[in-house]
Formats: C-alpha cells, sequence, structure tokens
C-alpha cells in the first residue's frame, strides 16, 4: 500500500489529510472534463464533498449533468460539492485594497470557509484613503490572522502588520497595468515591508493564502 | 501625546508593545555606536532587555563599556541584553538544507527564543539526500510550525508543506553562486511551490521567520 | 558536394544522420503546408521516416492527403510517419511533477521511442506528496538515465538525483501562475539544485530531453 | 559664442542659469582633484557659491587648501562654497521612513535650501507605526510639496498621497536587503502606488529630489 | 462618520475632495455596468460631474441609457459626465514624442482639463528629428510644467528637461516592439535621465500626469 | 520654416532627406487608414515614391483604391510604392539562422533594396549544421557588410565576424521559446560577443539593419 | 540507522556511495577549518581520499598540518587527498572557448579525474576563430561526451552539437563584462540553443560539469 | 598547418589578419604576467607591433622590464607597443554625453586611432544641455560614423542619428547609480532608440567600437 490512489493518469494523494489534516483539492485549469468527473467522483466518494479552484463556467456546465449539487462561483471561480451541515469557528478577516482585487480575496475566504473558518470580509481598503482602513481596527486586531489581499497598492499588509497582534498573510494580485509585472512589483514590496509578521504567499494565490489562514486559526483553535 | 518617543534621530514606537505584542528590535546594521547606545538604553528602561539583529563585532566591542550584560552572537549576528528568568513554551521547529544556511536559521531560532518560543533545530536535512529529513518527520509534524532555511535547495518546504498539518515559514538564503540572484531563485521555487501552507518571508530574513513563528506560537499557546 | 540539400527556403542538413546519428527533425511550427509537405516528402525518400515537433491539428489534417501513413498525437502534438518494425531497447524513465506536465513528458517520451529507445513512465509524483515518488525507487534507479518534467515543482529532480547512479534530465515547463516567468522560476531551480548529476534543457523542450536521454541510453547500449 | 564654457575636459553650460534658474551643480563622485578644483573655480567666480554632492572626505580635505570657505556634509556628503546672506522662502516637508534614509534625504533638503528653499524635516515615521506619520498630518498638508524618501518602505508616499493637496516626490533608496535589488522594489512600489500625484525620480536620487522640490515651492512663491 | 460611503462593493471615499482637492476618478477598466452605473450615479449626486478612465466602448453604450449627458473619448478612453460652464486656467503643455504615443497623452490632456487647467498640445516632437522640439521652445518654457510622453523616445524629457525651468513629467508608454518590455525601457531611460527637473510616472499613465500636472498649475494659480 | 511639415496628427520631417540621405519611411503598425492614406500621399507627391514597414494586409486593401501601384509583400510587411526605375548597386549580404527567421531578413533585405542596394540572400545557415554556413565564406567575405538574422542561434554573428573583414549587422529575432524572452536572449548573446566587428540592432527589428547596412554600402560607395 | 553520520555541526550522508555511486564531495567554500578538519577526516577513514572543491590556499594551508598528503591546485581551487594507485578509464573531452575560462574548465576535469575519468583538455577554441575548433573535430566525436566551458562564447556547445554522436555538457561562466549579467547571458544561450544533445549546468559550476560526465563515461564502460 | 599558432595555454590566431584584417588584441583582465609577456613576444615577433586593452598598471610595471617600448595610458587602460611611422585616414568622430564616459570613448579612439584611422574627439556634450551638441553639427556631419558613449544620457545617439549621414556606434557606459543596472538602461535605450543608424555595441565596450569604427572608415576609404 503505497497511500495513494492510482488513477490512469495521476496519483491520488488519499493519505494527505491524515498527513495535513485537509483532503485533496483540484486545481481545475486545464484539465479536461473527463479527468474532471474521475478525479470529483473519486474524492467525493471518500470525503463527501469536493473543492475545485480556478474552474471555468464550461468545466461546471460539464459536470452539472453528474454532480447534481454541484455549485459555481463566478467570482471566485470555485466549483464545489459541499456538505450541507457546516459549522464554521475561529475568526479570520480577509480585506483588499481595491475592488479590483475581489476574486483574488474570495478565492482565498471561501477556501477558508470551506476547511470551516468564519470568515469577516473587508474590501476596498486602499492605504491611499488610510482613514477607511483605520476605521476597521478593532475587527483587525480581533482575527486570528489577516488576509491582505491586493495588486496596485502593495503597501496594504505594511500598515496592517503595524496595527495587529497576530500574523498577516499577503497575497499579490495581478492586477494594475505599466510596470506591475504580472502582480510581480506587489509581491516584491511585500516581500521587502519591514513591518513584522508578514507571511507572502504567490501572486493571485487566494487558495494558499485561505490554506494558510485556516491553519493559523486551527492553531488558535486547538 | 502621540504613541511614541522622540529621539534626536529617530522616533521609538513606545505603543508597539501594546499594539502587537513585541517590544521594538534594533535592526543595528549600519547604526553609529552613539545612536545604538541611546536606542539601548531608552528600550532597556523600559523593557528591561533588548533584541538587536545584524550587529558586527565592532558594535559590540563598543556598547560593551556601557552594558555589562550584553552578549553577542557572531554566527546569527545577535546582539542582545536579555532578562535572565525566561521559560519557554510550545513548539517551533527550525531546520536547514544546508550548512551554509545556519546563520539565518539562528537569526530565526535565537529571535523566537527571545520572545518565549521553545525552539527545536534539526539542521542540514537537504532533499538531495531525503532519507535525513524523512528520519524526523515525527518531530516535523509534532511542531506548531516549521521554519525552513534554504539556499541552494529551495525545494525543502515543498517537501516539508507535504509532510505536516501547520504552517512552514520558507527563508530562502542568499547562499549558493552562480544562477542564484542573491537568494532570488531560491525564493521563486519556494513562491511557486504548488506544496500548500507554505509562508515566504525575504531572503535572509531569519529575524522575520522567527518573529512569524512567534505569533503563530502564541496562537497555539492561547 | 556541400553534405546539404538546397530546397527552396531551407538547407536540408543531410550529413547530420552520418555525423550525429539522428536524422533531422522537423520543427512544425509556423511552417506553411507547402514547405512541410515538402520537407516531410525530402525526408522520408532518404529516411524511411520523419519526426515532426509543436504540429498543430491544422497541419496534420492537411498532410493526410499526401501521407497515408501520417500520424498525429494530441497531447505531445507530434507528428510522424514512423517504420513499422521498431524495437525498442535500454530504460529510460520519464517522470512528471503534476498531470499539467504531461504534454511535455510525453514529447521527451515518444521522441526518445522514435529514435529506438525504451521507456518508462512515471506520472504525478511530485515532491509535495513525497511516498508516491518514493515508491517508485527502484524503478528510478534501474534506468540509464531519467527525465524529470516540473512546472510547478522545480524541486522533483533534485530529489531524485540524490535517489539514483545515472544522470538526470531536468525540464521545466511553463505550466503554473503568478511569479512562474512561463518556466523561469522552475529553471533557476533546476539550475541551482545542489543535488548531483542535473541536466537542464530550456523550458517546455520535451524533444531535447528525449534526444539527450537517447544519446545517454545509446552510451549505455554500446 | 555657444553658451558653454569649453574647459580641457569639459563643455561647463553656462547658459544653464539663463535657462533653467538653477546654477550648474558638480556631480563629485569620481572627479579628480584637478578638475574638481577647476570647476569650483570656475563656477565660484561667475555665481559666487558652488554646490557639489556624491563628494568624498577625501575630495573635501584636498580643496581646502584651495577654498577657504569650503564646507563638507558627512551624512549628506555635500561639499558646498556657499553664499552668507542666504533667506529661504516657501515650504518643502522631506520625511523618511527609516533612520537609514537620512543621507538620502539630507540630499535633497540641503540641495533645496542653498536654492533658497524653507524645508521641514519629519524622519523616521514609516507606515508599520501609521501614527507618527499621522501626528504629522497638518505640517504634511501645509506644505508645497513633500518629498517622501524610503527603501524598505515603499509604501510611504502612497500613504502621504492620499492625505495631501500638493505633489509628493517619492525617493527610492537603497537601503534594505534580500529582493530589494539596490531600491528598485522600492522603486516599483513607488512607481506602481494608486494614490495620485506621486512623482518618482530615480533611487538614492536626493539631489533630483530637491531641485524638483525647488521648482515646484518656486511656481507657489511666483 | 468614517469619511467614506459604503456601497455595497467598493468605499467611497467622499473625504477626499476636503484633504486632496480632487473628487474621486473611476478607474473603468474591468468593472461591471452595474457597479459603474451605481458609482457614477453617487459621483455625480456629489460633485455634479464623474471623470472615468480605461473605459471601453461597450460601458459607454451601456451606460448612456441611464446618463444622457455622458460623452466617451474613443482615443483617451475617458468616460465623463462634465460641467458645462468649465473654464481654464495657468499653463501646461503636452507633448509625445511620436504619434502612436498619442492615446496616454490625451488622457493627460483631458484630466487635466477636467480639474481646470488649460492646456497646449504639442505631437510629434521626437527627438530624432530635434528641430521639430527645438522650434517650440518659447511654448516649452512658458508652461508650468510640461508633460512628456514618449515610448520609443525615451529622451524627449532629457532634451526638455535641459530647455526649461518648470517641472517635466515623463510619462513612459507601452509603444514599441522588441526589448522595450512594455514601457520598461522607456521609464528606465527615464529615471536615469542626468537631465534636473524630470518627474516620473508609470507606464502609460496619463492620468496620473494630468493629475499631478494639474496640481503644479494650482502651485502657480495660488 | 521649421523644415518640418505640420499634418493634422504629426510632423513630417521634409528636412530629414537633406540630413540623413533617406527620406522618411512610415511605421505602419497600429496607423488608422486615414492617417496613412494622408502620409503615403504626401510622401509620394515629394518623393515620387513610399515605404512602409510593419503593415497588416487590411491596411494594403484599404490604401489600394487611392494607390494603384501599391505594393504589399506578405512575408516582409513592407507595403510601398516604388520608382520603377531603380539599380541597384554594392553587395550585402543579409543570412538568417533558420527558416523562421526569414520574415525579418526580408524586411532588411527589401529595406536595403529600397534604398539602392545590392543584396545577397542566405538562409538557414544555422550553426548547428556549420558546414553549411562555411560553404558560403567567400560570399560573406565579398560583402560590403553581413546582416545576420537569428533567434535559436544567436552564435551566428560570431561566427561570421571571425570569417570576414567588414561588419556584421546583428539582428536578434522573437523566434523561439521558453528562456528566450522574446528575443532578449538572443540579443544578450550577440550583444556580448567576443568575435569584433558586430553591431547589433533591436530586436525584429529588419528595417533599422537595411538601413543600417545601407549605410555602410554606401560608404563604399563613396 | 538513519544512513547518516551526526557530526555537531552537519549531517554526512554515509550512505550516498551505495545509492549514487560517488562518495560525499565537500563544497568548502565559507566553511571553518575546525568544520574542514573534522569533515575530511571523517570521509577519509571511510573512502581513504577525500575530494574538495572552491578552497582557499588559506584552508589548504590550514589543513596541511593534520593531513600531510594533501594537495591544493591554485587554478581549479581543488583540494583534495587520493589514493596513489587510479587508472584512468573511458574518454571525456573538456574544452573552452577561451582562456579564462580555463578555471572553471579545471575543476571539470579534475573532478572527472578524481573519479576515474580519462579526460583529453582542448582549450582556447572559441567559435570567433572556428578554424581552430574544427581542426579538433576528430577528437570531439571520439569522447564518450563533451564538456564545453565558454562566457563570452555561449556558442561553442551549439557548434560542438552539431559535430558530434555523443552528448554536450554545457558550463556558462561568469567571465565577461557588461551585459554577462555573470553569465546569465551565457547560460541562456547555451539553454536556448537549437542544437541537440546539449544539457546545461550552472554558472561556473565546473564540478557538476566533471560529475556529470563521469556518469555519462561511466555508462559507455557498463 | 591549421591557422593557429599552439602557446601552451592559448591558440594564437596567427591566420586571423589575413582573413579580418586585424592582428589579434589582446585582452589583458586577469591575465599573468608569464603569460602577457609570452602573448606580447609572439604578436611582436609577427606584426612589429601589439595592442592590449583593461590593462591594470601592474601589468605595465611588470613588463616594462622586458618590453623597453610599451606604453600604458591610465585613462584608457590601453598598453600597446606602437609602431613610430604611423600614419591616420579618414574621420571618425568619438564624443561622449559626460566627463566620466571619457575612459570608454579613449579606449575606443585609441582602438580606432591603433588601426590607423584618423579620429576627432568630441566630449562632454550631453543633451540636457542641447547647444553643446548642436554647435558640432557640421563636424558630426563630416564623419565617416560617429561614436557616441554615454552612461546616464542614453539618449546622445538618437539626436546624433537624426543629425547624420553615416551610421552612429552607440557605447552604453556603466556610469550612472540607482536604476542603470551597470548600463543595462542605457543599452536598451540605445536598442529600443526610433531614430536610424543606431548600431550597439556592449555595455563599456570601447574597443569594439573603436574596432567597428574602423572597419566603417575603411570602407570608406577603399
Amino acid at each position: 500500500m503505497h497511500g495513494y490512489d492510482e488513477l490512469n493518469f495521476a496519483k491520488l494523494d488519499s493519505d494527505r489529510k491524515q498527513r495535513t489534516g485537509f483532503a485533496e483539492v483540484v486545481f481545475c485549469s486545464g484539465k479536461s472534463v473527463d479527468h474532471l468527473e474521475s478525479i470529483y467522483k473519486h474524492i467525493l466518494e471518500i470525503e463527501g464533498e469536493v473543492l475545485g479552484t480556478r474552474a471555468t463556467k464550461e468545466q461546471y456546465e460539464a459536470l452539472k449533468a453528474s454532480f447534481s449539487d454541484i455549485v459555481y462561483d463566478e467570482v471566485s471561480h470555485i466549483l464545489k460539492i459541499e456538505k450541507t451541515d457546516k459549522t464554521y469557528a475561529g475568526n479570520v478577516v480577509v480585506c483588499t485594497a481595491g475592488t479590483a482585487d475581489i476574486p483574488v480575496a474570495e478565492e482565498a475566504a471561501q477556501t477558508a470557509e470551506f476547511f470551516g473558518t468564519k470568515v469577516n470580509r473587508i474590501y476596498d481598503v486602499g492605504v491611499s484613503g488610510i482613514h477607511r482602513l483605520l476605521s476597521k481596527t478593532e475587527e483587525l486586531q480581533a482575527a486570528n490572522c489577516v488576509v491582505a489581499v491586493a495588486g496596485m497598492e502593495g503597501a496594504l499588509p505594511s500598515v496592517i502588520g503595524g496595527l495587529v497582534k497576530n500574523p498577516v498573510i499577503a497575497v499579490p494580485t495581478s492586477v494594475g497595468y505599466g510596470a506591475n509585472f504580472g502582480g510581480m512589483s506587489a509581491l516584491l514590496t511585500m516581500i521587502n515591508s519591514c513591518a513584522n509578521g508578514i507571511a507572502v504567499v504567490n501572486i493571485d494565490n487566494g487558495y494558499g493564502a485561505g490554506y494558510l489562514a485556516t491553519q493559523m486559526n486551527r492553531l488558535a483553535l486547538k
């Protein structure tokens, strides 16, 4: 027994939940409908639910026939079959600098919620109108961790990092133009921040931020 | 009252501990002896101890006259005056890929310890001899978080991320040669990892990793 | 006699097989149907078979009329006319980190097979679920060389390099998002690996990897 | 008459003050003592004073013999002979994120002062302790323009830009480590800021910022 | 009272005009018609006019029904509702190196005009035919500031900077091919210019240049 | 008289031929049909012929109505009206590494021919089959200059540079994949060549190479 | 038993020779004399010989006291204790483009020799004087693999790749100036080569090339 | 006979003058005194003179003993033994933007002179004081080619290119600070210039520019 299930085209890591506390999540981007169907079916049998990210509307339309309970969110591009009796615990804040950063923030928020985390959304609080952010100081300080999502205002995590006790997960987004290099400029801003307690993930990686936020939230719940 | 103390050349953030749970830490690199002395004295009065990073041996020699209890560590370049009655709680693992990554790892470990964290060091477990890492699996899984420090083996956090429940803090180092770009290649490897639960900090930023590890450890201790 | 055949628009290197042991291979991308037809006809006459890479389905449809034996593979984008009496010798393993890396891996595997190499495919063994890879250790150690194909897990060749006696050919792929820079991040990870015996080829260059693997396999067969 | 003075090794732009309102300034870095002496003498004769930037202490020691009134500032590396009857007009604020940014800020401030600008210094107001900056809001709003100097906190100009009516001149510095790329990360942060009214100059270019601030201040004085 | 209006999806900074002298401007790119309509309505009520940038013709067609006075300019992509009794004051020159830079220049010029600035356009005066630029020297010297827009001729601001008393706002554009890196080469040319008084904004950021030019023009009008 | 003609949207440099020996050439990319028509008409009146580069087939179709003699070449994307009595002098070789580099080479060759240069084309002589190139050594040595066009084989100019007396104009192309960075890798190879007499132009800049080759050829004809 | 030996500061991979056929090699750069002594002693006991790379003369002087048989080569910076009864088998060619590339080539050659490989050195055969290389064609074709070392002439592996049947290991060096980016330009040239059978290693990584060459040579010897 | 002389450590290309019209030139940087002595002696015997570039004063001091006629120039770092009866023909202008660019310009000028070219130096004519350059228009137009050397004013070749009939050789220098990237920004400015007739060489490559200028000058002299 190798701790994985051999599908024709993939090795599903059936041992993962045991090791990490999280079932396998499907990265839908670029996968064929046949493959997706096979993977969703396999995970659904074991877990009773499935979370998929970066799905297209076309994939959703195609899978609806086989999975009547499947749900698609056009903002976050999450495609999931979810248990109906979920409860949410802890406190994670997800905030954005601008409205264009919301899709990535929603991927983070909905991922965290899928894994049982209670999420508080605070959107459009970029630092160029700092009073909007400061009016939420108490909510930020109450969170077990803060996810800060920003493309054109890489400064957001720095300012938050100076206000709170708990970790800030910084998510650069590819939103912007000119010298933003598809989000690389925001990533560099966040990595170089001299504020403390800033944990950076990949550009547009809302899923990774939601996963990490869940881990931190679970530490506080233990 | 503005929540900071105006020194001649700096504004010490006296309100910081209240907001973030951490007293101000001194980044010694490039500071004159006069300025250092003034800052150490100021923080010592308020906190009863001081942590400084990136100090040189020359700065240590110069400050010894004024602060008899000051201690310098040549590996981590930490220069501190520390309370003697400390206790350590929780469980953070700090590991390195190679022996050349140890200075950055020590900055992380000693920072975390200064803030009361119990640290378990596992050094020289790079993935090109994977059995060395796998022999430590249980220790890794027992930690509240793992700090993984690596310059030439950016893969280390990915492998650990697949083995554990809790967050992995990835610290790229500037160790290496050729196309390592002063650590940028390791940073990119870590940021792009498709393992989950990887939080990246700046190149050689052991201090930031130790701070973040302390925050996560404190979440688990609450 | 110059050792090449002057077509109207190209100089086919008819001397190549003599020098290198490999007949000329057609890089189909961007070539017009007229040119392709002329080149395929020319090589077919001399070699009795033709290998083309990076072909589109449209090119295949257009050439079918002239070459009834032509075969197109939609995964690898290989378009070939092949002798029917081939035998395969030696032992080359082609493995991938994820399922999205399979098209590049297939270009490598089918290229090697076209040149008479026996190929063993091991797909979806990325290092974030390391037990999947370790369960194949014996197969990896038995190969004359291993082709390791990865976009988001540049660490794969490093781990394999530490397990085997023979060379590892590392193929970065452009699969990924965010700071992957079209595969450059994976390339840098592989080039900087401190594991030994890692030979790197260009991003998505499955063909080059299959060629190099064939050369190494032939060394072992001599 | 060409509007310049031909020295042996240079063409001094004697027409410049007429065209731009500023006499020629000497970039001392790398110039030999002979050349410096000749240039200072030439400008002194015409203008009655000379401003030089990026001078070393050695250059100062060497020129003291010839110019008894010459003054050197070790922080800003400015080497000047200045008229004694200067008055200062207008209102420019020069602020820094950290104490390590002060040398560049001083180059800006002293350049502006040399050209008759009244300067208000506000140092060490980085955004990770945002209350320090906000306590100075009124002073910032009163300025004809604000020069914001920062290496590790590229966010500083964004926050200020959202608070004031007048332009903010953003000066990235090479202060920092890791992925700061000698100031390029700070420069990208500032260029990509979605705050309005941010004018960026080259890394460590305090002189350019002081010049630009003087131009803006003069507009307000007209 | 927090100084902003909570829309469902955004926090409109109603306090901004008070702080900065400019009402909020809408960055239309990527916004849904519903959101745009809501934002335009909100701002129109408060300000009596609205300026939007980076709008598409489709957005214009969709909003025409609700806002009969809305006007769209296909060159600058500005979508606005404007008061009819405007007067223009001061003197700002907007110039371009080539004809392909005109769309960015128009975004700058029309933004400045919306905020009451008098604009003088001088287009197609690139430095490779320097007599075209020099024939306009007097107009350039008369301006309170000059906006210089260029993609393939990053040298334009340097030459102008040497001719005038007042600031030059340099706007790199993404126009070009080959090694222009989407405008990054022009940006670097402008940032490194050894001419004085050059203020650089982001690539293609005509809006930012128009805003900054308005601020400078207002300084002169005070 | 300023030495240019003011069209509505452009300043045609009517003085250029006098200064440089070349009439103005039209960069068609992105220009509207109206503008093109106006410019072609204007230049045709003065010069009796017009050369345009980077034209689309659509632009050609649209201009055919107004200019019956206009000719379009689909390989080089050159759109021209040319005098019929041309003679060609001198000797310029244009060569390519691969067949995919031919479009750029043709832009160079046809530009040079438009300006009266005699061109000798040698295509598909990449260095990986070096005998093809060496068989042309005499032709290369006879040329007044050699234009070497290459995307995946940046080495071509180096080898030629070592064989000939006269200058080699190196043109990197964007042909390639993986780590070619749109031609930047070829450009760097060419710029760093330790062969002598290599003059590099921008990526895909066939026009610039043809212009430069014409200048060199004219030097030899004087 | 974990398959490694725990030194105080490192985990020596005692299982490595069993897995990979190569004993552990010491990367001396930056290691203290104490650590080096301990590691050399440990490996010497097990293997009867030790290979170290990137050693300084100072390290050699310090270790001479403890190891009388230790030998240092100033060109390759190899510091080794070697068995005296070695025989060399197979055939590997190591060649360089210029004389400045020899240190890296010697690291490759001497590493291969330490592991029992017969090496044929061909230095200073850069492609800008191609006849020097071509005069060695037969020797190149006779090798089991060719190591091609080059900094300013990244083209060398491409030309060799077109001449031989067996793999070419391309080693970029940091030799050069200007836009060579510490060897990155040579690396990109080699990675993008359209010649076949090119395996690239890190910049200046002579050791890695020698290791890989040994692996290939051993395949041929089996 | 292979057309080269085998020294112990190098293959001197004795056939080069025959092929290219230029004897071999010595790149002194990093060469040992022994090697230099041997190479200078060898070339001196054949050519009666030797040109070396990038030499240090130490190399000069060491070689003086053996070669009494050897001459060293501290500005250009050229170390040469030259025939005394030289005459200079043609007309090449070498100009610089600033005084700091003179060392590179001198390498170009003296290289050209060594090969018999008549050189006209025009230094310190950067475009930020454009009247200095324009006052030299006739001299520029009279040259067979112009070498334009610039680090902080990459625009210089563009402006000259628009003024002259003959080619402009653009030499970026590493002079500058901030975002100049060791000359890469100047290189990009020059490569992207939309002026015509610009031939770019490597950063600081005065020698290459002088060589290329000599080739062009010789074309005109034929």
